[in-house]
């Protein structure tokens, strides 16, 4: 039994969501479907995490199991041309029988693609966020660094979500002017609690219009409380970048 | 009367090119549409240049002469808010009588965007071509540097095409490395021959793979004949990054 660990790129628009669930496009059940195409198993592809619909993934890492025999090389091209073109298999590697995409998982690295200009975008409407105030990018960027270190996040979480441990460490938070009045968020933790990067997001953007000042951040993570942090940002200008182990 | 010029942004994979033809959705129609549903005129909207079916521009220009009263400010937001979200004007200026968008046309830069990893995108798949074979990038940018100053580039245009001089000047070409295994080739210049971009490129991308040496690109300049340059790559890649005046 090999397993067998994959990076994979898709665009969100086109899936609600990795999971699987009956009756809705989804990434997960889609390139299980490539895989049995292939070998003729039924398999559970892991991934690092969920990601939630219309949420991009750069570099999603998912691993599975199998006994069909292909070298590991030829995976990828196997898979690219069993599956639609919303998803790229962009490596293939054989890993120990214990490695587990989510629960090996080290540091995981999300961006949010802010588009800053005055009337927005038509290239890529799917691929980043609009916002036409002009937002200040130093506040934003002193705010960003109050999320570094570990935390508990629980004002930065969707409510209703299950009441585990909500202690994260963010590693490196980022706030990045790019060309062409874009903005890019980019936070690298040990873990992401549900919503957590487009709710840090949106609280961010608060900032950048003057309603919340940076130094207020450390109270906002320390009261706890959902409703002093921002707006849920929407999925389509969120990436997963990348899964270390 | 007030000639009015706006710059925009379009994607060209839901189009049919820039110009206005009966049964098939194109940027033309569509934007003279909306500046009648808000002037009650029948305009004549000028472009720089054509683009073809699938090509995107981000700094399109383009003029129209109306008697409506509307501040020059307000009519981006007039424009985008009775248009398909495929388009969008992101700036207006009023400029004088003799302006045209074309004729007046001093320099045009566009871009060809090449995705050179292995297995392609997804999340781009619409606005990168894949070329999957690894690509020689210094030899390219050797090659690329033949092309600038005045030539007759009757080898970089589309046979069949209507034979007046053949003759331009390319200002700046230039090939860029650029992150996750993405090419650019950008040229700028005082106009260029139908397909004349997509030429190069397919020239310049078998000068990557080794079929054309470098120093070879003076000798197919001079030929004149078609035949001597490469492939007219797909439109999906290219850019008509702005207009100068």
């Amino acid at each position: 039994m090999k397993n067998i660990k994959l990076t994979i790129e898709y665009d969100g628009k086109d899936f609600n969501g990795w999971q699987k669930q009956p009756d809705k496009l989804n990434i997960q059940g889609t390139i299980e479907q490539a895989i049995e195409r292939i070998t003729g198993e039924k398999v559970d592809l892991n991934a690092s995490g969920r990601t939630d619909a219309g949420v991009h993934a750069i570099g999603q890492v998912a691993n599975f199991k199998t006994n069909y025999e292909l070298p590991i090389e030829k995976w990828p091209l196997a898979l690219n041309a069993n599956i639609k073109k919303s998803i790229v298999i962009k490596s293939a590697e054989e890993v120990e029988e214990r490695f587990h995409s989510r629960l090996s998982c080290k540091r995981k690295t999300y961006r949010y693609v802010i588009n800053n200009s005055k009337y927005g975008t038509a290239i890529y409407r799917y691929l980043e966020t609009h916002i036409p105030q002009k937002l200040d990018i130093e506040k934003m960027q002193q705010a960003v660094k109050h999320f570094e270190g570990e935390h508990d996040f629980k004002a930065f979480k969707a409510s209703g979500t299950s009441s585990k441990s909500s202690v994260r460490t963010i590693y490196k938070a980022e706030v990045l002017q790019m060309p062409d009045e874009r903005i890019y968020i980019e936070l690298t933790g040990s873990g992401f609690l549900y919503n957590m990067v487009r709710i840090i997001s949106g609280t961010l953007v608060d900032v950048g219009l003057g309603k919340i000042e940076p130094n207020a951040i450390p109270s906002i993570i320390d009261s706890k409380q959902r409703e002093r942090a921002g707006k849920t940002l929407p999925p389509n200008g969120l990436y997963l970048l990348n899964v270390e182990y």
